[in-house]
């Protein structure tokens, strides 16, 4: 398969790739990092990405950023000006708009695979923005999925925190029980190397 | 108790109303309706509204606007150019930017009460807007409930398809079994007048 990998240099797409790459060509997205270069804030460059990487059997976003910050700070505002912002054009529409544009470069029974966390459920202090991303992005691809054309599939990986992320998001994660980066890609294998749609595959 | 009711003029609403009247005073807000004005899209009236009702027990709101379209029809497009902006703007974070003001005017241990819609979960063909703010709206409940000061409380009220409403909407409902907007308004009493919070009451 031809897979295209946005964040392929991160914590969690490193790993992503080298269980893919066993088996498959990976294409390394990413804004400043990989081959083809994307920013899921820039629906241009998804587009000129997608079109330099040509026809592929699977889109992967493994990035998405958010604003972590006590709800006290975010104050009612409006989108621009909200500390939401970030949170929604980058991981929430980010992902979104790939996967909306992924549809014209996806081979039938091609697949697209989104990155939400743990969050959308269980929620920590000052995760709110990440929660509020992240259970959108889980929401749309159940939707997304029923009205996909041409055998497309959309599924969405989520990951407990990470152990490699650990030395900087212990502090924040008391409690949860971190996954190895290679295990969180093995969901990513599933949705690519399967045939499901419409899953949200929990890794905790 | 004072409760301030967005959107009470509506089908949902006025259910709510007829509900909550029975024990409390219910200020009605909306655009165009109701004594208080409030457009959910436009911070600076969430702001007056609250200010004009005065200290509050519980701020609900039965509103939210999203754009019904094929998924064919939302192409990747930067917010303010995509079919999913109504819904960011109005349902999504005008609920999310009602919560925030309301910390401001709520007397210790209030309520805000928010409402979604089964498409969170359950999708339907055209929905995938109503979903993802469904789920955004849904997982910021939760993760605000944890970080609200004075006791404050958030919840969500989650309603199957209205039977009020199945002579517009059963050709999208189809198998969906609707319930009266009077059952839906039990969920609100239920947050508002009940002490938990980060619940997603689901009326289905
Ligand atoms: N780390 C965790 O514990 C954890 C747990 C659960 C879920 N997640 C989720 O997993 C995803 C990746 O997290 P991570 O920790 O691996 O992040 P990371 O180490 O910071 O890596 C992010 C990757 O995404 C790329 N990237 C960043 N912003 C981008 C943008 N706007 N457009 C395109 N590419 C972009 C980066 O490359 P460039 O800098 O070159 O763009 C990099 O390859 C995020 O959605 C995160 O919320 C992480
Ligand atoms: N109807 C259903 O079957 C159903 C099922 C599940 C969930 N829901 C959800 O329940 C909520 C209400 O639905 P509904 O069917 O009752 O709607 P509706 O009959 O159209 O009533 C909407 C109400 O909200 C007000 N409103 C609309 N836009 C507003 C804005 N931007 N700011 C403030 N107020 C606004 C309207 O008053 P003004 O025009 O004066 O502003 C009206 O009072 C929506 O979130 C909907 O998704 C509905």
């Amino acid at each position: 398969m031809r897979i295209l990998l946005v964040g392929a240099s991160g914590t969690l797409g490193r790993a992503v790739a080298a269980e893919l790459g066993q088996r498959h060509e990976v294409i390394a997205a990413g804004r400043n990092s990989g081959s083809v270069k994307i920013d899921l804030t820039d629906v241009d460059s998804i587009r000129n990405g997608l079109q330099q990487a040509g026809e592929l059997d699977a889109v992967i976003s493994a990035a998405g950023k958010v604003t972590f910050a006590p709800l006290a700070d975010f104050k009612a505002a409006p989108y621009g000006e909200s500390l939401h912002t970030l949170g929604i054009a980058d991981k929430l529409l980010g992902q979104v708009n790939l996967a909306l544009a992924a549809r014209d470069y996806l081979r039938d029974g091609g697949s697209i695979t989104l990155t939400t966390g743990i969050l959308s459920e269980q929620p920590i202090v000052e995760g709110s923005s990440a929660s509020l991303v992240n259970g959108a992005v889980e929401a749309f691809v159940y939707a997304a999925a029923i009205e996909l054309p041409r055998g497309l599939r959309i599924n969405v990986v989520s990951p407990n925190v990470l152990t490699e992320a650990m030395p900087s998001y212990a502090p924040f994660f008391r409690g949860f029980e971190p996954v190895t980066a290679a295990r969180a890609a093995l969901a990513f294998s599933r949705s690519v190397e399967g045939a499901q749609t419409g899953q949200i595959y929990k890794v905790f």
